[in-house]
């Protein structure tokens, strides 16, 4: 495995990889890899020949007062992960040589995918990820690119984005994966004191009962999104964001249980703002 | 040479090419092609194994209640000039195809390039143009892409967004193509009556006599921007939108003239809005 922090190197190599015909496949992280990334990496090495890892803290997608200089680092631990998991190629770039002085340029949406659930709390920062991430898609050239399902809406942004912009890539999701007690797996668990850690649960636990009374028959998204920021704001360490019932695809708020259906929360527990989702096809 | 209407099309037969190892040059046009664009032409067909001259009137550069609907069509007469000059690809797609049902990510640019001389008094029409070269860049994927200095804002904004987003391509800029007696040619230029084709030469008239002032030494920029504002409005039929003397990279009006010095000038000739430009090193 090769550890590349310049994209004049990573060009060089991928245009070699693609003149044997070999099938790239890009998994854009963030670093402070958890088993969630590694089933990606894990997932691209058996559908590519070649398999690039990102990982970047991208300070175009944090806003004023989040956690960008926070934001958990670990490249050399990061590396035996990727190296496991099946990576041929680390890609990590300093900001400087991501971002040329004076950049300007950006890639953003209309419509309403961008300025609901994360976004509607974190403005500009889809602005942030779409532009990050054309950056690594014309950089890498991939083939298929990995999200997390665990960033429902930036699967859907990035899903759109590529079609609208005509990016020949195939974007892949994964499932959420999550520790043995449910809690979604994310680099900011790290943030959690052993108290707040117990009280996160009730994220997961609330989704899994929500999905439970969908399985059981409730069609009623508004009484199901009521019964979830009930449910959550129960524990006294939690303070919900958002907690919605939209279409998966266009994330637009359901009345009705139906479809593509995915019940989405962020929840900031003390100081850590975690998310959390259950797709379903109803 | 070959007519390509679809996306799925043209990207099968680039990547034949780019499996050949061949160069690929993209020309990007909205048709009704003059001597300026197929100079562009020759030069693709001499740098590149394969061109692709895109024809493409893109609605999303034009304001409202601009001359989108009557902007001149004739891909028959187009084909033909395409044919001549060399290119092996004409990529004229419909405007469904080129814009999927419920498009909405764009690319757009902060900072000063798009908010001065075109983009002031054409809000959006960067955002367009960014967009539409987004998609075509990504559609045809070419090593090298082609713009006339004509449009000298749109090659300093292009070669920016190209390098802001990591755009593998290399942005060529080719001269400014005048009829005999001056004028810059145009598609716009078949809108303007006889009398006011007459007009319009005071403007390439002001910018040779400009050049010949910087050339003659002057170095006050802020007075030159007023005898070609003097000079173009003595012509009745002709109505300033901007005259500016700027720096030719980053468009910011100069005081004295150094540098890359960009010339730059909008007059509407009845209703017809023309633009042109003299760019000097001094």
């Amino acid at each position: 495995m090769k550890l590349i922090k310049t994209k004049g190197q990573i060009r060089k190599i991928i245009r070699a990889e693609r003149q044997k015909l070999k099938k790239v496949g890009l998994v854009p992280t963030m670093g402070y890899l958890h088993e969630g990334h590694l089933s990606l990496i894990r997932k691209a090495s058996r559908e590519n020949d070649c398999v690039v890892v990102s990982i970047f803290v991208n300070p175009t997608q944090f806003g004023e007062g989040e956690d960008y200089d926070t934001y958990p680092r670990d490249l050399t631990r990061d590396m035996e992960q990727c190296e496991k998991a099946g990576a041929d190629i680390v890609f990590a770039p300093e900001v400087d040589e991501m971002y040329a002085a004076g950049s300007a340029a950006f890639v953003d949406m209309g419509g309403g995918l961008t300025d609901t659930l994360c976004g509607a709390s974190r403005p500009g920062h889809f602005r942030g990820v779409m532009t990050v991430v054309t950056k690594l898609f014309n950089i890498v050239r991939p083939d298929r690119a990995y999200f997390g399902q665990k960033d429902a809406q930036q699967v859907a942004v990035i899903k759109r984005m590529a079609r609208d912009l005509d990016f020949d890539i195939q974007i892949v999701e994964a499932p959420i994966v999550r520790e043995k007690d449910g809690l979604a797996m994310s680099s900011r668990n790290t943030y959690l004191l052993p108290e707040e850690r117990q009280a996160a649960l009730v994220i997961s636990r609330t989704l899994f009962w929500a999905r439970q009374a969908i399985m059981d028959g409730e069609k009623n998204a508004v009484l199901i999104k009521e019964k979830i920021t009930e449910k959550i704001s129960s524990e006294q360490l939690a303070c919900i964001d958002y907690a919605e019932v939209v279409d998966a695809n266009t994330l637009k708020p359901l009345k009705e249980v139906r479809g593509s259906v995915l019940m989405a929360v962020a929840v900031k527990i003390g100081r850590t703002r975690l998310i959390d989702n259950i797709k379903l096809e109803v």
